[in-house]
């Protein structure tokens, strides 16, 4: 047997496997970088892309005709959480530093179809976007920061934080969770749910895993 | 110089690079192997998994209390496209063989909240989903066989593809492209716009590739 044949044999599996790690590391650390709201040197939030691809958690409807033509959000939301913050709310049930969650509308195209009387979207009106950042926002209630991109589908490139009035009251008032409506998002109560949401400190590891036996999906 | 470090030099770029390439390979290959649609030996469909994490294509509601209580499906319906097909309609504005669309519906929690009155989701109610297969369903119209896991939270693990007349009739009857709602779903409408989704065989690569003017996400 030749010098070569026995470094080939020590050598392969050891170079493959180092390799292997460093381009394993290389993917995790582009992702682990790629932070889902990221700002203009002015401090204004560039629109988030890509937001139809990220995790959906629930699309309440407040149609104008339910709210005599004045309905303050008509008509669908379509509300997403970036992936990234969706796993962090997978383990903890809890909104981590730079949660961004997007608000996409939708109008109303039809009262009617086969299936039934109720309320079905037609095409896109507005994109809201909120994030959380201790921080950017340290003195807005929970870290948050609100923004509105305008009408589709000329949505401005950036937005500024708006007045912490203009949103933040109905969140205060209503949310269940950290000023997010949580209890109309059941994509978000499943993923967390038998977990512990309040005291992410008491986390016990194995209990909690990314299976549990409660999820079924 | 001894063989073994000659042997180093020459052997551990080209190793780490030909490592490198197989766990590339065996990452693409993966993905492209990844059918949303899994069928056990005896033909029954099994339940996709992660869905919740697929694209979110539309939310269309058909309350009960629209429907004198006997909605067909109430009441929110979470509309979900697999991933890969969905990045095949945004090329071509086709749904490919293969395709899985899932349709997780969600009780009506509440119909006023801070922002105003409206539907508002609660927890999920069942779970049905379609099928695209050409191979499978040579039959049925459009190629599609269709789905129902049960309710929530107990989801079966398999289910029978249902009689064409239990879900086709819907679909043949209002359904806007290829036995599919596309005109309830802004984001599978958006992702298509000014692409040419009746003739793919007419589609020109350069006019219309990832990322075009229309589009604002």
């Amino acid at each position: 047997m030749s010098v070569l044949s026995n470094v080939r044999r020590f050598v392969f599996p050891v170079i493959a496997v180092a390799a292997a790690g460093t381009v394993g590391a290389m993917l995790l650390g582009a992702a682990d970088d790629e932070r889902a709201a990221k700002f203009d040197n002015k401090g204004a939030l560039i629109r988030p892309e890509g937001y139809r691809k990220w995790v959906f958690i629930g699309c309440p409807v407040t149609p104008n005709d339910m709210n005599n033509g004045k309905a303050a959000f008509p008509e669908f939301h379509h509300v997403y959480i970036d992936p990234k913050s969706f796993a962090h709310y997978e383990k903890t049930g809890q909104f981590p530093e730079g949660t961004v969650i997007v608000k996409e509308l939708a109008n109303v195209a039809a009262k009617e179809s086969p299936s039934g009387a109720g309320y079905f979207p037609g095409d896109f009106v507005l994109l809201a976007v909120a994030v959380k950042s201790a921080k950017r926002f340290p003195n807005e209630p929970g870290n948050w920061g609100y923004f509105n991109f305008g009408e589709y589908p000329n949505y401005a490139e950036t937005a500024e934080a708006l007045p912490t009035d203009s949103c933040n009251g109905c969140h205060q008032a209503g949310a269940q969770q950290d000023y997010v409506f949580t209890q109309f998002y059941p994509v978000l109560r499943a993923a967390h749910q038998g977990r512990p949401a309040e005291h992410p400190e008491h986390h016990h590891h194995g209990e909690h895993g990314e299976h549990h036996g409660g999820e079924k999906q």
